[in-house]
Order: structure tokens, then sequence, then C-alpha cells
């Protein structure tokens, strides 16, 4: 009993396009979106969050949603995947092709009236005409659930409260959610204890975690949730993101990070590590963003790079 | 089954008044090093390395190892070890009053050719006298084993290397080593098994984990080890001390980043994690560091400091 329990691959759902790009600020131009996604599809991931189709006012540095999917249709490797918040979105995301949709919601009502303006369960009953269409079109949907772990404004959030979301995303033909850890609140005991107990109540559903690293736990969370047989995993590439709670704070784990951890522990990924971490740094470069510090790759890269030997040892073996 | 096995309690030694400090290029006065040392004593933190009796030449910053000992004798709820390398700097901590001993060794000998100018049997062989002299005075010896889960020089430690080390260091009436990663190579599966196979050849030894965060799985790393039942943790305020062969990487783990991760999974550490955040922030002003992004407790806060709800949300529960 010397080793941990864990699977031999995970599969990584590459975020930055949406989850970090929307935290930006300046705008960053359709090309060097399509430049960035080009990128990383290079890197051997197999999966992409490429955008969201939210209202342009509400969030206007995905208003080009359609050009950006539209103009990377030839990377036929790839699931893209994008958020919807309602109907009209996913109309638009069906419309320019868009193969999987992820659907947005709170795990509390504090954070999904802030966020959707409609209490968890109001919110949860507004997807069916997400769905409804979907289906429709032979389209697959995703669910979510953001502050799973944590609440900023109400704090732990209980396992029960999970349960009653995802009993009616099961409900509703939903076979596969994200459990989102939006503030960095999870801890590895909690992610393994919520997994284990969701797991067992919910045998069909397929969990993935979104995991940030605000406060330094997003790691061992994404150990833990290996060591539950949870294989995939949302990350952001360079970490780009960061956390509208706490401004200057880490987000998303970096995607370099995560599969520099898992090859360590010999858990394969399918992703070229180098050239993610080479991507990391182009897009840093990119966006302007040298002094961005929520990527442990980009500062002391893998453990692979050995120093060399200091003088006169050479020829030690 | 939906629990991780984890220990109650965890011990923390803080060791940022050697490791943090010897890594600071500018000299801090001695006043000021005793000024954190007692800053870091009233967290209720319960043991310290509070120097090392190096050479002054070779680490100039802790020349006044002597005077910042006599001068905190006053501390007696903390057992204070201080690092030794050699006979010489044993015999300067045993009469300045030094109740525990800490020993240096590496894991290779590229390592340890670098740090000591001899292999590590040698270096071992070396230890004999201090191990000697401190028996005579009653003073308690701690080992430890540098870059023991990888060597910057030469990769991947193998645990067949560790149990070598610590079999001499069993057979030299030591019961107490730490293993150090001090490089951040360790990874959660890695530390898993070591534990496992070195805690079954060893069980009478007592082992600590000496932690650097460098590429993002410390705390991962920490989890493993509870796992294990290890429960002795090193660590440095604000995550003081950086890594020499990573310039701008994070180093050691943080104090108030491990006591924060451990207390959100019902770990006790008996240290105030306050008191840890606010002595971190003073260090980081003290030392004129802030700009240092090597803790997540003084970037995010922790879990436990929620966001007033938005606007209208007020009355809800």
């Amino acid at each position: 009993m010397h080793d941990l329990s864990l699977p031999s691959k995970a599969v990584i759902c590459e975020v930055a396009p949406r989850d970090g790009f929307q935290a930006e600020h300046d705008w960053i131009p359709t090309e060097t979106k399509i430049d960035i996604i080009r990128k990383l599809a290079n890197t051997g991931v197999k999966s992409m969050e490429i955008t969201s189709f939210v209202h342009p006012k509400a969030i206007p540095q995905l208003k080009d949603a359609e050009e950006v999917v539209s103009r990377t249709q030839d990377l036929t490797d790839l699931t893209f995947r994008a958020l919807v918040p309602n109907a009209r979105g996913a109309q638009r995301a069906i419309d320019v092709g868009i193969n999987k949709l992820k659907l947005m919601l709170s795990a509390t009502d504090s954070h999904s009236l802030s966020n959707a303006n409609a209490t968890v369960e109001k919110a949860q009953n507004a997807l069916e005409p997400i769905i409804d269409l979907a289906s429709k079109h032979n389209v697959k949907v995703g669910g979510s659930i953001s502050v799973a772990f944590g609440c900023p404004y109400e704090g732990i959030v209980p396992v029960e409260r999970l349960a009653t979301i995802l009993d009616r995303y099961s409900k509703m033909g939903i076979d596969e959610v994200s459990l989102a850890d939006t503030t960095g609140m999870a801890n590895p005991r909690q992610v393994y204890k919520y997994l284990g107990e969701l797991k067992e109540q919910f045998p069909a559903m397929t969990f993935s975690m979104h995991l940030h690293n605000t406060r330094g736990m997003a790691f061992a969370s994404a150990v833990a949730a290996l060591q539950q047989g949870v294989i995939h995993f949302d990350s952001s590439v360079a970490g780009l993101g960061g956390c509208p709670y706490a401004p200057g704070a880490t987000g998303n784990i970096a995607t370099e990070d995560l599969i520099h951890g898992f090859e360590e522990m010999g858990i394969e990924t399918g992703i070229d590590l180098d050239k993610m971490i080479t991507a990391a740094e182009d897009v840093r470069q990119m966006l302007g963003k040298t002094d961005l510090n929520s990527s442990y790759m980009l500062q002391a890269g893998p453990c692979s790079t050995l120093s060399p030997k200091p003088a006169g040892q050479e020829k030690l073996g």
C-alpha cells in the first residue's frame, strides 16, 4: 500500500479562451484570440472552452464569439465547447457550429443572484429551453456548478446542495457536470469527500473539476479528485483568469502546471508539455502580461530541466 | 471511504530565520531579525530554526548567530534548533544555549560536493564529531537530507539512496530526519511512496517534511505526507527563501499557507493563523519585499474571509 490510487490518464480542457480572456480588461483583437487558440490546439489538447455566447454588453471582450468560432472550424481534432447563459446564446453557438454547450449555474443563491439575477432554482429552470434547443440540433450539453465548494458570500457549500442541483441536472438529461471552485476555496479533503459522496449518488454522471489556485490548494485538490477516479479537469494556459474577488491573486490553475504535475506522477494527458510552456510564454507576451506570476512552469521550468553540474563534477555519474 | 485518512494535528517548524534570511542578499540588522523572531514566537509556533552556525564567510547574513540566539533566550516556550555544518559550528551553538542541532547532508554526490565539498558518504562520516559533542552536552540532534526527492544536477533521487543515508543516520543514534525537497521537485505520489517505504524500513524514525513550492506541488506533497501519518513540517513565513536554482521562483511553502490549508482540512497546528498572516505582512514590510508573491494568504486571504453580499441581498440566509 505504498502508492496512491491514481488513474493512468487525465483529460484536460483548456479554458483560457473563455475564462482567461473574459478576465482581461483591454480588448484582445480577434486575430490575437485566434492565434492563441491555434497555438493551444497545436499542443495536443483535445478539448477547449473557446468562448461564451453571452450578451456583448455583459462581456464585451467576447463579443466576437461567432467570428472566433467560425475562423477556427478547421481545427477538427478538437472538441470546442462554449459557455451559454440562455437560449439566445445557445442558438448563436449552434448556428456557428459549436458541438458542445456548457451551462452556467451557481451553487448558492447569493452568487446566482449576483451573476444571473435569479435564485439557483429559477436559474436552473431557465436552462430547460437550452437543453430542448440542443437536443433538437443534436448538440451535446454539459452542466456546471460555480462556487461548488465555497462561495465568497456564503462560505462553505454543503455537499447536499450540490446533490440537489445534480439531481435536477440528471433529470434534465445532463450526464456531465463541471464542479467549479470559482474562488479557490476548496481543499483536498473536501474535494475527496464531496466527489466520493456525489459519485456514489450519481454513478452515471461524469464529473470534471475546474480548480482555481487562489489559495494554493488547486493541485492538491486535483490529486484528491484523481484519487476518487475523476479524470476530467479544466485549466487555463499561463494561469490566465485571475480572481474577481481578490485582485492580484492567481485564478485558474495553469494548464502547464497541471500537465507537469500529472506527468511527474506518471499520469498521461496526451498534451506536449514543452509546447504548452511555449504557448504560455507566447500568450503572456501577446497579452502584454509579462509580470503574470500564476505559472510555476514559467517561473521555474519543469523538474526534468536539470542544472549543469558544477565545474569539476562533469565526470560524476 | 469518503474521507482521506489524515491525522488530527500537525507540528510546524518555522524556518524563515534560517532558510529565509540566508537567501536575502541585503544585510538584515540583528535587531530586525530578533524582532521578526519575536513576532513569529507570538503566533503560537512551538519550534523554530533560528539560525545556522556556519562560517561567517560562507553565509555573512548569519554571522550574528550568537547574538540572535542569546537575545531570544527568554522565549522559553519554543524549541530553537540551529543548523550546524561541523563540530565547530556545533560548539558555537551549544555554547550559546541552543537545545537542538540540525545536521546538513545532501542526498546526491553532485549536490554534496557543490555544497559541502565532499561526497555524501564522506560528509556523513564528518557528522560523527558533532553527534559526540552534542551527546556530551545532552543536546538533541536531528538529521536532514537535502534534495531528498530530486536533485537539480542528477534528477530524481531513488528511495534506496535515502534508505542508505537513513540507515547510517539510524546507526549514529539519530531518530529524527527532515526530508528536504530543496528545489521543489517532489510530487505527491513520490512523497507518498517514499514515506511509505521509509516508514516501513525505519519504524522508529520520526520524519519531517521540508517542502519548497517551486513547481506548485508543495501543498499536495504535504497532504500526501499527512496521508502517510507524517505530521512534522517545516515552512517559512511569507514564503521567504526563494530557490537558488531558479531566480524569481518561489521557495519554501509559506507558513501561513500551510496553516490555512491544514486548518481548512480540520488539522490543528496550535498556531494562530491571523497572527501568522500579520507576521507575514510585517516581515514583508520589514525586509522591503512588498513585491514578494510567494504567499497565497497575503494575496487572497483565508477562505473564511467572505465578501459582503451584493446590494439587495443582505437579507438572504
